[in-house]
């Protein structure tokens, strides 16, 4: 039986982006409280009431003193210091689900709810959420709750209401570079199906479809700009970070990124939640594999297409997956602009690249899928909508319906400076390094500087000659060149074998 | 290839008590830094440096400014705001090793000193943390990981040096109430035994042994004063809190409280160090089982058992486990000073009851491993010197060392106001309720009231009549006290049977 206190805050000017309130050791003791534990904070004039977990101090606040960061002030609708009502409160049940499933218990759709709840509405405290994540890692989740998390993710955010029966999606698990969305979006528009897209930008790319998208038109679009435009062009690319589908999600990815995981089925959640969330009912995944990108291995990539496939039964989507070849770079372009207008000039007509004929196999696989076009016959429709100049012209429409102007390859500016690259002897390029290339646009001021990147200028198996452009380097800002210089000439991304094979004397 | 960057600094008034900065969103993003990602911080005068993870904002600093706490700018040796390089750093080496245990992986010593040497020094995540305290519950530890986390915990703190053969130790396993310790320390002292015995205060409990001992003497003892008063009188009970004794077992503990987590290996290694640190030779260990204490069943107990005695072979340790009956209270006081009363009682002769042999018990077992006395032969020896009066002048001489007045039982000062709780009936105590007793304790204002506490006035098997004093509430606070009643004339801890056995007519 807890009695509660009152307590006199002090504000702490800062945001916390936690609920988090800080009290004295001395107030701790007599209150049972421990680091983390959780107290209860009602402010008696306005009736407001709030949760917070506590920080112990013996010098940020004094005895009988709470201190409150901006955050918690804000909810508790206070203007001024005055007494709140303090009481330790128990800890969550979403605690003793994590801990379940620490035990190595399946967690069921109630259990997995209550658990993103809770961390969406950061009641969770690092520790605990990290602990979940954990155990997911380690116990791993089964087709239940994989798609209990997909549901539970869902649940927690917002959708978008098409009523139609066309509406498809596509999905990327970690590429390196190309805009393959920015293709197959007005391709599949321009044959009548609905495509609602929303992408990310950078976070360890040179760009994200969102940051190459930004360079032509605005990004930035709500739910309900999302679904006029949709409805009126059949096609969107907006920007999925502030449309909250989802939100739990991005709680998860926070903890995972520090440690660097990937529990396979929490990124098949992921992925399926924001799909249900637009109201997808066909879908094509693309899992590039090769040792630059996500999927490492073709076992993995298989076992990883199982799951989908499963978890798309269960949420009613049509979903086929393709395994790509993630050796080798989508297109030469590397950085938000360069990337673009690759995207542009292959919807112009003027290049036809492996990143082209990807972008039509995965555009034809929704064709198929819908029962656009028959078996066998996907493909060939995306490549006729290609080169007719439909699906440019259906670009140009997206890109003035979401209220942009740059709707050709040649309007997009590219940087004033940029740095060539030349081969410092002949030979025939035997392997490019994906990671490195991308290294060396994200030191030239990729992503924040839209202009900075990398451009390929050779492919795989070509041979050249001593001297020869390898590669360009863009970016505005000289000095970040200077350095992305130094990088690509200590380690060299174009790796060359010799051209000869027989040599006769 | 990361570049430094120059950023003036911002000063935020309050201690984080971890190392972080704050930089915001858009120099994170040029500087590839994510939530927790690290950056090494330089002042350019002082050439101080710092490895800080980053917290990111888009309000409290501005572009180009990096946002420090108190301990930062300490460490950095910063008076006023100033220019600093910031660069940042890959996540550390330890990361990688949690991830290998997370992956099932056993750990060897080097990996495990590394993770406990950069959690003691502030430099992973509570994320980072966390997962390493969930893959080691989830995983195990094995013998060998157990010796090595012992070993990394001693390391990382200070160490007494007696250099002395007969240097003993003791040590409970989550009892409930009950001062074993400051019954066995002077009767252990009192045959010349050197036992510098380190305790700690109360987090769940009414009392631990140094709030109790508190009652008596001063318990804040540094190093130095530990073993001189040891090797003086024989026996010391000092707060182990302030000592930096195993000092990365108070981070790992911080992390398992919130998740309610007890991984065994850890627990092992967590007692173990605290004993190689303060050079024990012998050691006995009494494991408390019952539904109330830490450890439930006999078999987890055995189990427990066994890993001590391995552990201890190979830190040189000789030590003997004692499974006791964790399901009667130990003693009828709970609280600081009614459990100081109780055990000075005992010391002075004036009650021989459960508390007073299983101390005796515990002392008896040290006897026989050091070789003070012969096989079965250590606990009328131990009982020997309590009824001789001996220990109780070894304890008048540890207070004194300890720089205390308060020698004796009269002398203690209990509470000027206390409550009675009556029985509501007659008949048999089946049972006592030891987490409730305890509850009340605290709820009247222990352990912080050092006066507050209950005091059982019946025992187990007792027949009572209705209106007979079941426990006595004490506290300094009237308002504490009364909810303490409510909560024990709601909840009765004292559960009574039927005492009529036949009823003729």
């Amino acid at each position: 039986m807890n009695y509660s206190r009152k307590m006199k805050t002090k504000f702490i000017d800062i945001e916390a982006g936690k609920l988090i309130s800080i009290i004295h050791e001395k107030d701790a003791k007599e209150l049972g409280l421990f680091l983390l534990d959780r107290v209860e904070l009602i402010n008696p004039e306005t009736k407001k009431t709030i949760i917070t977990v506590v920080d112990i101090t013996d010098s940020m606040v004094k005895q009988n003193e709470i201190g409150l960061f901006e955050d918690v002030k804000k909810i508790l609708g206070l203007r001024k210091p005055k007494e709140i009502t303090v009481t330790p409160v128990s800890t969550p049940e979403s605690v003793k689900f994590i801990k379940k499933k620490m035990d190595g218990e399946s967690l069921n759709e109630k259990e997995i709810k209550e658990i993103v709840k809770d961390m969406t509405n950061n009641y969770l405290s690092q520790i605990e959420a990290s602990a979940f994540v954990s155990a997911v890692y380690i116990r791993g989740f089964d087709l239940g709750e994989t798609i209990s998390m997909t549901k539970a993710l869902v649940e927690g955010g917002e959708k978008l209401n098409l009523n139609k029966k066309f509406v498809v999606d596509k999905h990327s698990i970690g590429g390196i570079n190309g805009r393959a969305t920015m293709i197959l979006v007005p391709i599949v528009a321009a044959n009548n199906l609905l495509i609602p897209k929303t992408s990310s930008k950078s976070i360890t790319s040179a760009a994200g479809t969102a940051d190459s998208m930004e360079v032509l038109t605005n990004i930035n679009l709500s739910m309900k700009k999302i679904k006029k435009i949709t409805e009126k062009v059949g096609g969107v690319i907006a920007w999925g970070g502030s449309l909250q589908l989802a939100p739990g999600d991005d709680k998860i990815i926070a903890i995972e990124h520090p440690l660097n995981l990937d529990p396979p089925g929490q990124v098949i959640a992921s992925v399926m939640a924001k799909k249900v969330s637009v109201g997808a009912k066909y879908l094509v995944i693309d899992i590039p594999v090769g040792m630059h990108t996500k999927v490492k291995t073709k076992e993995n990539a298989e076992t990883m297409a199982k799951k989908f496939l499963e978890v798309s039964k269960e949420m009613g989507i049509k979903t086929e997956v393709l395994l790509t070849d993630g050796t080798k770079p989508n297109g030469p372009a590397f950085g938000a602009a360069l990337e673009a207008k690759h995207a542009m000039e292959i919807l112009e007509g003027k290049i036809f690249d492996n990143l082209a004929q990807k972008s039509c196999q995965l555009a034809g696989t929704l064709f198929e899928l819908t029962g656009k076009t028959k078996k066998g016959k996907g493909y060939s429709k995306a490549v006729e909508l290609l080169k007719t100049g439909k699906a440019l012209k259906k670009m140009k429409e997206i890109i003035k319906a979401q209220g942009g102007t740059i709707n050709s390859s040649k309007k997009i500016k590219l940087s004033s400076k940029k740095i060539e690259i030349l081969s410092k002897k002949s030979g025939k390029v035997e392997r490019l390094d994906l990671t490195l290339l991308k290294d060396i646009a994200r030191t030239a001021g990729a992503p924040v500087d839209p202009k900075a990147g990398l451009m390929l200028k050779i492919e795989e198996d070509d041979v050249i000659e001593k001297g020869q452009v390898l590669f360009e380097i863009h970016g505005e800002n000289q000095r970040k060149l200077e350095i992305a210089k130094m990088l690509a000439l200590k380690n060299n991304p174009v790796k060359l074998g010799g051209v000869v094979i027989e040599k006769i004397i």
